[in-house]
């Protein structure tokens, strides 16, 4: 265990103490005490699954509410996960949320957006760089709303958010499980063309709504062709993500892409994988060939980065006439892949495809451990 | 059993005599004897089923490929619903499908595409009135690719048939079961408005893939998002359905609706009920009242015919959030109503919902059977 | 509606003015205010879909907890079921499980074990016929453990009841929803040769845990070889439900069978239908020959009665060599109809064969329901 | 690559000259070439894929019917599983499944029953060492039927079988997939106390008929209470496991253990692991915790020998409620190891519990590939 978190986990005065701690916890081969705030669900599992054998992240604290708090953590909630029960941290006592009783650097946050509204800033204030998978802040415009390959840079924000807030720490969000799925696929081609107009329906696993969740009574041999709230937020975050960060250090702001997305969500029967069918407009009226290689041929804002979390192939076009498939590919490259496949002409937009990700790896757990990551590796926390 | 039946089933000399000869049967509290085409799939199944309760149709010829001749249905076939095993038909004989073994002036057809090029003209060329779910036929200029309450008048060109064609019988197709959910639905809105383009994703039943079809070990707890043939068929059926008959006997003409459909079609785990989501584009900028007005007082082509298998409703639209759902809303009124709901502004082009029908009743068997009853009343046969 | 509940439902002085008022109703065309207690829940649902088309009885009270009360049933709960939504009820007010929120002579109980503890004593008290679904009285020496078919007698325990406890009204109670697959099956065997010792295993179906019930995320693809406080109860019911009467009127005594039973409970991802796998040693040494016969030539108590519910078969035994199945077969006769098959050689206990029964029809509503038929057709209430 | 392959493949002259070249091989970090008999099937791909990277195997020779003769494996089979797809194989050529087109020392026979009687003998007349998940000649008296950790010894009827049959190469076979689940947990109690009888019924996934095996119109949502010739071989085979070898060499002999099993075999909509409830009388009148204590201080006859594919642990004994569940644990430990939970007391024959194993790696190829180590690890080939 690192020298940090001997230190008691007292969190350091300024932002450059920190990342010189932090970068000599790494050096010296040691790992950063971290908390998972919202340890007891399916997200919260996930998380704890990834940081027990990270190389350099340490889950000290597990935090939860109320009714779990003191508890050993294989009696504070049923593992929904295969592999070793409870990740092996079964015997943890799961603490508060809150920054005095899970003191460290860094916190990665599986909250529902209520509790993370008020948890989360606390923690930031606190001084811990909370990485978050809850959808409170992801909107807000001094937040970095991020997919390390695609937007970066947009971590630049932060000294924005710093300033503006007087937070020691920060708020880093990733996207919801949904919009991963499209944004991720979405990237290449606005990059090579700048996109016009994006249609979706999406066929989401039931894992996307926690646990317990869906009632199997619901979704059985079921579809059920609405998810509250979730098609106003792949509606608004595929824009955020792709935009621009201008300007910078305080004077710093994200700029939004406006093309219009409409989006349909469903859920289907299927345990992890959102699908996505998208027919979409671009600029320029490319070929379908160099469509095709707009997917094959991008580079991810992460080359050479060497992140511990990131897939070996951010996205694969696959030639096969019926891929991807939820349940035969969701888990390649450890669930941290966009597939595509399909790539077609659209009679309307002029191109379709399918998208699929893993939605409680890339689109939860997965996407805020390589958040972190990149933000280590970028000196950004 | 009627007359027609025990004269020997020969079939009659002229549609006129056939009309006055059928109509007697009814007139009489008869059946009318019906033969069957490919009666040991799951589709045939549910043609039986339909048909042994029947009030003026009755099955006495169940006829299917080589390997089942001569064999009692009930050992042709592992019976794959629920209700009376082989609709109590199981000790009948399975004959050839074949024109001279099964001699009734109605068949209704199963069959797939490839023997229906073949066997449904025989049928027709000696004189039965053949009501195909079979695809071999449907995009023909002169065969009517029927959706009661939505083109009756379409069996208008059956005149043009029988003198093109030299048959004294004829061919009258229904709808790919996936398309049904489509123009069932568009309808209405082409009918208030006028379609200026439409965009859909199909999410459906594996029973529409027949019997043994598709292999759980591909579909369990996953989405295939790939149907072969299935995109093209959906995409150039829905405007001939919408479509104009014009002019008059031998000289009419199928004129097809001009709108693009972009379509991607996918399988899920459900058993029984195709969902659609729906994207389009209407003439004239209606407002979302009128549209779900359109809806609502549609008067379907078959109003005040009193049709045996039409449905008490041939569309509604619902108002909870969360339907239409295909295991629970599918089998309402026998499986023939067309289920809309989800009706909302789509950014991109005016409107979009969610349209979902039973995929082997009013997509298939329940289709022929009502195209019957219609051909019947109107005497069209 | 009937005079009885014109009358503003208040409930007889008497046992025989309540059972001449009942058959009054019924003989002049009217119909019995029932209440229905849980109402909101799935099993209370299904209540509520069975007796809005009843003949005699009428839902007049929907009773539900405290959350309800007052709301219109629409808006109480999510319909789980198909056909008619909320069984064209959803208009009503629900009111309280209180006997004087809801005073109909007769109450269905779909209510939770503790819940029933309380209310349905209360309902009894106050002179309703409690017909209950719960397990909270079912093992009570004076309370009748009811399966029509096979021990009508029971409801002689009634005299002694409602003297012990100084009831105007009665309890009588229907099995858990495995046990009437079990103790169904083995009326036959008990009857004609009496048994030994039953082993068996029981694949649920998930609508037997209610609504939500079950999480997706537990059973979809998988198996849960665990019920809590399952195997209990089946292990006891049906050693009292093939028990006998003896004496009569306040002297009479239900004396249980003695067989021991041990069960293995299990969830299987299936809606509709609990299956169990059998084996037992019966006395006498039977060919296989006999035991089928026994199956096939059972006659029920019920025999003669034409009670509205009851099945056209008790008991079918199957010889195709893959039946019973329950997404096929649970549906038959209303669901109440119980399905047995694959009779062999067990070499250890002698015999063995599969049951199935309809877990929320045969094992619930439908089974209350038909208690209700059998005691009014034999006075008992 | 070994030395073995570079010499054309051609096979060694005697049984020593075999164990020499074969462990020279592998003493040189390099890897024994080997065969997969019927390399498109579900069974095969398993096989491919632990191949791939197995340290001292290399498939080289992927061999297959007719019809996939010639044809790239990419394009001679549908890829099942996860993971690499073909298992990085898919350039390979398929070949003919005989000795002359596939000749490698040892081969893996994914074979069903009837081809495998042909072509087996075919391959251990030639020399190879089969190493097969047919049951084809799991019955046979001088074919070993193994479980490494349970019965390594019957592997000394090898000699026999040379002798017997004037085979250079041999045939070794795994039990049937539901097997495994019962002998593996029957073993420990075997040899501590002795068994009398045992009573089982299996919950067995749909991977076990193969691809494409289950029609999912079967299974969805259902249970099929019927497996063709399922119970039979399980009834069988484990008293033939746990049997004991009785003299040496060429006079050695298996005696077959005695006790009865009668064997009830179920599909369920579960795409691995096998479940299956148990209950069994034993000798000698153990307590339960005798019994729990006899699962956990087994000590398998694999111990010390480090089998590359063989689990961390044999067999596990759970203290939760609700385990083992195909979903949640058949994937543990490369999906070898025994699952056993739900230890209790039977009141008809002693004790009762629930077994789990992977029905495709421990019960198919897993099993083979560590029947083949233990095979080299003893120099029984």
């Amino acid at each position: 265990m690192g020298s940090f978190q001997s230190a008691t986990h007292t969190r350091p005065e300024s932002l450059d103490t920190r990342k010189s701690t932090l970068a000599a916890i790494i050096a010296s081969g040691g790992r950063i005490p971290v908390a998972v705030l919202g340890a007891t669900g399916v997200v919260g599992q996930r998380f704890l699954r990834r940081l027990a054998v990270h190389p350099f992240f340490e889950p000290v604290y597990l935090a939860a509410s109320e009714r779990s708090i003191g508890k050993r953590y294989r009696d504070a909630c049923v593992w929904q996960l295969d592999g070793e029960p409870w990740a092996g941290l079964g015997d943890m006592t799961v603490v508060a949320c809150d920054p005095g009783a899970a003191p460290a650097p860094i916190a990665f946050s599986a909250l529902d957006t209520e509790p993370a509204r008020l948890i989360e800033p606390a923690f930031a204030q606190a001084g811990a760089a909370v990485f978050s998978n809850a959808s409170a802040f992801r909107m807000e415009h001094d937040v970095p709303l991020l997919i390390p390959e695609v937007n970066a840079a947009h971590l630049g924000i932060l000294a924005r958010q710093r300033a503006a807030r007087g937070w020691k720490g920060a708020i880093v969000t990733n996207p919801n499980c949904t919009t991963v799925a499209l944004a991720g696929a979405l990237a290449p081609l606005e990059r090579a063309f700048g996109i016009e107009a994006v249609m979706m329906t999406s066929m989401q696993a039931i894992s996307g709504a926690g646990y317990p969740g869906v009632s199997a009574m619901d979704i059985t041999g079921n579809v059920i062709p609405f998810i509250r709230n979730e098609e106003a937020k792949v509606e608004v975050e595929s824009d955020k993500i792709l935009g621009t960060l201008r300007g910078s250090g305080i004077s710093s702001g994200l700029h939004a892409a406006d093309f219009p997305v409409s989006a349909t969500c469903t859920r289907v029967p299927v345990l992890e994988g959102h699908t996505i069918t998208i027919s979409l407009r671009l600029r320029g009226n490319p070929s379908i060939e160099e469509v095709a290689k707009a997917f094959e041929t991008f580079v991810p804002d992460t080359a050479g980065l060497s992140l511990h979390s990131a897939p070996s192939r951010f996205l694969t076009l696959s030639d096969l006439p019926d891929r991807p498939q939820p349940r035969r590919d969701a888990e390649a490259d450890g669930g941290m892949r966009i597939h595509v496949g399909r790539l077609r002409i659209c009679p309307i937009l002029g191109f379709k495809f399918v998208s699929m990700a893993h939605n409680t790896e890339r689109g939860a757990a997965g996407a805020s451990v390589l958040n972190a990551e990149l933000a280590l590796a970028t000196g950004a926390i």
